[in-house]
């Protein structure tokens, strides 16, 4: 599946049922933040272990979570007009020359950074 | 780009960097959610129509920061041995089901009860 | 109510269950965001005009929302032995000289920059 | 201090700057869930027993963070006119019934659930 062809996806869900007006950019960034809650509720008392071991039901539950996740940031990103595909590609780039691997090998760097 | 070409590229930025000791399911979660929240920030008191009209600069600053939560969600889908696709997928008949569009159509409703 | 008081009713309440294993900093910072992402989803379809016209019910329920984010704030200052008070205190000399009055008076400016 | 006179310290900094306007509930929601983010980031990749002994400098960085959360949420409870004081003891009523102490004893129960 291709980002643009989840794009064609999500927007004809909403527009079917015409949803459009209530998604002002605002209202789907606080959506993305509050889809990203849904997964972060998941891991609240795992150890770093548990969290790469999960049973399958809440394995299952959690995917579901990031499906909205994707789904609400495809949204985002068409009501912007951004394509995600050249915004992902523009970052590696920036990711690349900011973390060179020489340098940053082994080192717990934020992804807030990148 | 699909999602499993993301996932490859992600990956090897990744590996070649050897951050996956530091990528538990649990760090990533609230990375993921790190990173929706400075999606929002760019929001914060812009009114819904200036949402929906950024200026270029802020556009793109926004479209990168959409690069990082795509970016965050294919790598902890990874480490879940989560197939993001089959998920939206599986996650989309489920909303087809509880949003008929006869009974959706036209009403604010949450995607946080998708 | 003093954010002393505050300090020992939350202690008390979590030490009789004998919770504090699982409270690391750590473990309570994941759980602020996930409460305050529990506000944000209360007000994520209302308009401005409505969010500050809330029907009685959801005041309510926004209400106890805000005891849940007070409790963990108090509990996370609590385990990393900040003093609440002094640190409001301390913050809002620095807000005071960043924000002067003449420079601030009716401009947008972003808590996140407080 | 205590939540009253928080209250007043908050509101007389918010109005001598005249932001009352861009203060809705819904744009305090969202800066509520910017600065827990704030906080959560400085735990992003730290172990449980690092995010208990934190550098002197990183405490208190965090506890500039916390205060930000605190005023948020004081301005937010203040422009809905919650008394926070009653919310957080109608809540505690709510946990005790909730969480009695020979059921909830030891077990890693969700906050969120609180």
């Amino acid at each position: 599946m291709t980002l643009e062809e989840l794009r064609s996806l999500v927007r004809d869900f909403v527009e079917e049922r015409e949803w459009t007006p209530f998604h002002t950019p605002k209202n789907l960034a606080m959506t993305l933040s509050v889809e990203a809650a849904e997964v972060l509720e998941h891991f609240l008392w795992l150890t770093p272990e548990e969290s790469a071991a999960l049973p399958a039901d809440k394995r299952e539950a959690v995917a579901h979570e990031l499906a909205d996740v994707l789904l609400v940031l495809t949204r985002l990103a068409d009501r912007l007009d951004v394509d995600l595909a050249q915004a992902f590609r523009d970052k590696m780039v920036l990711n690349r020359a900011k973390y060179p691997v020489e340098k940053a090998r082994g080192k717990a760097l934020k992804y807030t950074e990148l």
